[in-house]
């Protein structure tokens, strides 16, 4: 007998990891997780894995489906702060008006570290271990996801104009690689270039941006195509779809995350396959803010690796993962009249292992598979909104909602025990949201 | 002192009723509501309340909204028991290949009964007072929805082909109208007539259904433009769209509750307002079975009403009318591409005001409203997913999700507490459901 740290019996197992017998994941019943050191040391049937470990931590969990950690591939978790601040209103009356005076007002450091915190926890209850973020102060950022456990990946925010962070692109720059070379050896931490958007970044930043991926092995994590506006300024401007000059200026490869891409041709889909240029898909701030609908449907048709973001908190107005990739499923059916369009496995595959491997972290996250870190969260199907359950994997994605998360794991350590958090601290996250909210609405 | 039942004063307290200041109802702080009797005999700030009545029973709720209970318009709530039985499929291939073989193999009277329990349980969870039910053996849904103690309105169930229920279009008439009969004088019951849809109702069964409509002052529930298909072979086969055959049969007019609307002319549009029929958008499920997107917008926009439903479980596959009309404002805005589209406020109003309004009943319940029903809910604000909250009617509707509604009254009986369902059991419900999928399953 082996000795593990903890055996999982759960009374189904979602992979999301691609096998021969199916591309999306399998889902099993009667199966238990073994973990050792933070690791999944054995997936296998129930009687294998008895058979063959034994541990202090043994735990059976009759209704309840074993998952990955969802991975939110585009965050600004800071913005949690901003919450719901405006509503209902044109992007650029809602940026103008509302968001960037709010911005320009309150944040500094504290601000990003307590929003993220904040935001991280809103993250655990709805069963995410890993975000990939963009905003400012990214080293508040990284503080507050380890501080929660959850794997993070902070941008090095890069962008043309100066903020309370940085005054020049060069400061930017050096300010991010700065922070990477203090977190780079942290095993939750990470770190994606982040330059903003084709229409905040220049020419000779981007330029600059693609020489430090490839000196650095770093990926690039950028807003693109988000609106019809944007393309059309551009073309206007350059002569260039966004897409076309990102391309000629270095930046489309396959470790490139593209986000919001609402506004793609038949080509440009076709490239993102062909480049292995990923794309995260934000549904719901794309609909709230009217900015289109991404053809997720001819994307992933096409060989793209697409992937779910939140986006922040502020557009959304929330960090809900689960409800995000029900938004996804089911526009993609709509949009592409056709109801067999991103099944309820290939969207669980999605928000877990595609997104795993967008940010670069698939070797680690994403999928239970042999070896990979054990990075995993219960769902609790025994619910009046969940029954009967002919099928578990539907019934994830069509009928549960983030309360039924009930229990997460990080690197195997617990950080969330039946809906209480175990890293954090509620009462306090509450209090300074509230402190926060004082200041901001006076 | 005026001696009232029940005297709450919640954080912030929404009507939805119309007002001169806020066509979409008003939100006001620091206010409290008296019941008396089952009604809402005062609504004014704390201090009136406070100096006018008294209670044993009062109760103040920091950091929570009180809402009117929603009204879920359109749902077949036995399906509940198909829950997730077919995914991802296209609408004949789920109709014929799955849901009518389950429904003729084990559609009875004890499956609508038990189904529709379940169903009254998931939607007290999520806040819903009211629903609007179109089904066969609808006697078994007003005894199960009474015995929950929500106002249930029933579908005398019209259709040209034989069921388990009734053989012929007369027989499906004669059953309703005397289950009529036995319901319709008990407070919490009402029916409609429901002739299932055009591709399943003839001429001379609407024509019968519209003088019914007349004869017994009863409204019409009916599926209606669901599909372009739908449209296209109706077109077809009878050189009409459906809408102008049902006109011309006299069945649309301010009585008539047609559901779904995916595919409407402007002139559609228009009639709609002109006539006053009544619009149940389902936005999830158009979505999941690829149905098309409804123009909301645009019928709001000329003045028609129009209200929100979940669908059957079966389809879509939850009754959480918070998640539905939260979709219904998203889409709203991404369809027309404009996101000042189906504000927080004016959402919540067709989730509750509108949807009283579709279905006859806005004299007694659909907004918090003097003299009105005490149909209301509590909904906790004061957790991670909705702080900082800096707008209470856009967190409902953006950010809340439906666990955390904690209280749900109905003519002033308290049908759930702190999430504890008052007239239902759970335990019993769940073991239910649990034989129905074994039974069905096999």
């Amino acid at each position: 007998m082996q000795q593990a740290d903890l055996l999982i019996f759960p009374e189904w197992l979602f992979t999301a990891h691609p096998s021969e017998n199916s591309p999306y994941g399998e889902c099993h019943s009667d199966y238990g997780v073994a973990v050792k050191d933070g690791q999944i040391v054995a997936i296998a049937p129930s009687n294998e894995i008895k058979a063959q470990w034994q541990s202090d931590n043994s735990e059976t969990h009759p209704g309840k489906i074993l998952l990955p950690g969802f991975v939110n591939t585009h965050c600004h978790s800071a913005m949690t702060l901003l919450r719901g601040i405006a509503n209902d209103l044109p992007l650029m009356e809602w940026l103008e008006g509302h968001i960037w005076p709010a911005e320009g007002t309150h944040v500094n450091k504290q601000f990003v570290y307590d929003g993220t915190l904040l935001a991280a926890a809103e993250m655990l209850r709805c069963g995410t271990t890993c975000f990939n973020d963009m905003y400012f102060f990214p080293e508040a950022t990284l503080k507050a996801g380890l501080q929660a456990g959850m794997r993070t990946s902070a941008g090095i925010i890069a962008i043309d104009f100066p903020s309370a962070y940085a005054q020049s692109p060069r400061e930017y720059l050096d300010k991010g690689l700065d922070t990477l070379s203090r977190y780079k050896d942290k095993p939750n931490a990470k770190m994606m270039l982040a330059p903003h958007a084709p229409y905040t970044v220049g020419d000779e930043l981007f330029a600059e941006i693609a020489a430090l991926s490839t000196e650095h092995d770093l990926g690039i994590h950028v807003h693109l195509h988000e609106t019809a506006f944007e393309v059309a300024s551009a073309v206007d401007q350059n002569g260039k779809r966004p897409f076309q000059r990102l391309l000629d200026l270095g930046v489309l490869n396959s470790k490139t995350l593209a986000v919001h891409m609402t506004q793609l041709t038949d080509d440009e889909i076709q490239q993102c396959s062909d480049l292995g240029v990923n794309v995260a898909h934000c549904p719901e701030s794309n609909l709230k803010l009217a900015s289109g609908f991404s053809p997720t449907t001819a994307l992933t048709r096409a060989g793209a690796n697409v992937c779910i973001g939140t986006d922040g908190a502020a557009s959304n107005n929330d960090l809900d993962i689960l409800s995000e990739l029900r938004s996804a499923s089911l526009l993609a059916k709509a949009q592409s009249q056709d109801a067999t369009a991103l099944n309820a496995a290939q969207t669980l595959q999605m928000a877990t292992y595609n997104g795993a491997k967008a940010i670069g972290w698939e070797d680690k996250t994403g999928s239970l598979h042999l070896g990979k870190s054990a990075d995993m969260q219960l769902i609790d199907l025994n619910r009046l909104e969940t029954q009967p359950c002919y099928d578990p994997v539907a019934q994830v994605v069509y009928s549960a909602s983030r309360d039924q998360i009930t229990d997460v794991w990080c690197r195997g350590e617990a950080l969330m025990r039946d809906r209480t958090l175990k890293t954090l601290n509620e009462a306090e996250l509450l209090a300074t949201a509230n402190a926060w909210h004082e200041k901001i609405r006076a």
